[in-house]
């Protein structure tokens, strides 16, 4: 290897490559018998407490381009996409198992820099990485996340308890991530400080954990689910697996000023975002009218907005009401109903 | 899509594939509160035993190519690989998350074979699917499997603690994985009935899950891996681990028939694949002299072979005694110095 060239992953080769990022991600955890070095991690279970695990993929090509992204911020959303899962369970993310392909020439500080997005979005959300695969790939990276969480029995929010009557809240604002996207494949032209903003909410989604923990703490949520495909295709999963219906109120769905502001100047629609668009990683969830109230206070204690959009009904359909009081229907239980039904 | 076109997961689409996939894992299970449907599998993992985790991917054309084997026998092996780490460890298998990316062309019929493949080998070492992630590749099939078992804490082998004087043993027999992937590379030019034997090996790995579990129940092994880079490298793991040395002994190493006969027909060093040849995924193991009667009794007694090939020692280094007295040295730690030394 000459000093001017990149140093690539075959360069070091697998063991020195294993026990490079080894060293990134050490450091001293609770319930980690033997992490990174044997033939399988060893934990610890907290006692009395149930196993949540879950696992999600970034694929080079589809989910992320090297181009528009950076090794650290693949990384972190790689952690993120995970963690939003256990927190929409209402549990604590403890341990990680990353299983990385990656094509031979790919250049030693990619994995290094991947590895520290990874272990710091962890770190942040009291998870530590214990295990993991390297593989060679021919084209492409994958990083592939199992993670592992914990929740008492009692505290974990399935996507089943929905019942009629029940109000629907969700966290944060809708349709940030759909638009951010736009702006990075450029089919939304908006002012750079506008596009940073939503390209941010895309590339570097921020895992409702801690509010999901104060939900499940607080009580009474009676169904959750992290927005990863959109509030039709996700509120939809709810209605199915609830065997509900639901009404949401368009001019509730809270959107951001700068999605707002972005439909405005492209002549464009926020609804479409909001109703529509994926990877916002928000938490939707339902809870009957009484627990609203300390559920929402629960949530705002923690620093994260929350809204009240709409009513679980028993109708087995979901209904958007827009702001003329046209009732769209949001079709069977996906987003392609929906698009089916659109105006 | 017409009669006569292949139907392709695209075709079906993600929802509509998770519920067929769905339908083909789901089996009642112990310790699943929830299963495949909502953000996370629930677990409720036993009291007082510690968790095991561990992720091995198959990447197409660097593991696998769709040509050589069968989409059961891929699912089989991408189960069979982890099984074996579960199993260095004395563990019990218990749950599975699988995550599988595919171009969006692959044949249904492959990605069903290929769950039916992976179910069924769960199924057979007391595992089951209880998750996963389906996405779309550019090019080639991953499948990363994620496999949680569960170890009684006195009873986890680790590959720390060998010590000077302890024996080192293996389970079946040496280099046929190796000499059966040159059969399928067509490098290896053996009798047909050799040659499907070996090439049997190399396809259908047989995890030794009860043989490991039969090892740590019967306690007083020192140290444990399962051999899938090949005895020289993962030998290194165990003597790095447990800052030992070890002397093996060539005469001793347990070499099929098949293997002595397709190499003397081929003029080949039926060692050359039974020390560095990797994916045989016997388990090798060291025990003190006086647990070592009890312990190959246990594995025979599960219907496995079982065969002393050496010696820990206090040398800080392994060394291969060939038939002809000649000492050669494994070198450091990876099978890479081995090579070097070779004679």
């Amino acid at each position: 290897v000459s000093g001017a060239s990149t140093l690539t992953i075959a360069d070091v080769g697998e063991f020195p490559l294993i026990a490079r990022l080894k060293r990134r991600f050490e450091q001293p955890g609770s319930g980690i018998v033997r992490g990174i070095g044997d033939d399988t991690a060893v934990l610890r279970p907290r006692p009395g407490r149930l196993l949540l695990a879950t696992t999600d993929a970034l694929v080079e090509g589809v989910h992320f381009r090297r181009e528009t992204t950076t090794p650290a911020l693949i990384g972190r959303r790689a952690l993120a996409v995970n963690l939003s899962d256990v927190a929409a369970m209402g549990g604590e993310p403890r341990w990680v198992l990353v299983s990385l392909s990656m094509p031979r020439e790919t250049p030693l500080s990619f994995a290094e820099e991947l590895a520290d997005g990874m272990a710091k979005a962890a770190e942040e959300h009291g998870a530590i990485i214990v295990g993991g695969n390297l593989a060679t790939a021919l084209a492409g990276i994958t990083v592939d996340v199992t993670l592992l969480g914990e929740v008492e029995p009692g505290r974990a929010v399935y996507r089943t308890g929905a019942r009629p009557g029940d109000r629907v809240l969700v966290t944060g604002t809708l349709g940030d991530a759909a638009a951010g996207l736009e702006v990075m494949f450029g089919t939304l032209d908006v002012p750079a400080e506008i596009g940073s903003a939503l390209v941010a909410r895309q590339r570097a989604p921020t895992p409702r954990v801690v509010a999901g923990r104060a939900i499940a703490t607080t009580g009474g949520a009676t169904a959750m689910i992290d927005l990863s495909d959109g509030l039709a295709s996700d509120l939809g999963h709810i209605l199915e697996e609830s065997r509900a219906g639901a009404t949401i109120e368009a001019s509730r769905l809270p959107i951001s000023s700068s999605v707002r502001v972005a439909a405005r100047l492209a002549g464009r629609d926020a609804l479409d975002w909001a109703t529509r668009g994926g990877e916002d990683y928000e938490l939707l969830f339902t809870a009957p009218p009484a627990a609203v109230g300390r559920l929402a206070d629960a949530v705002v204690a923690v620093g994260v907005a929350v809204t009240e959009i709409g009513e679980i009904t028993s109708e087995r359909d979901g209904v958007l009401v827009l702001p003329d009081a046209t009732r769209v229907r949001l079709g069977g239980t996906l987003w392609r109903h929906f698009a089916a039904n659109e105006r």
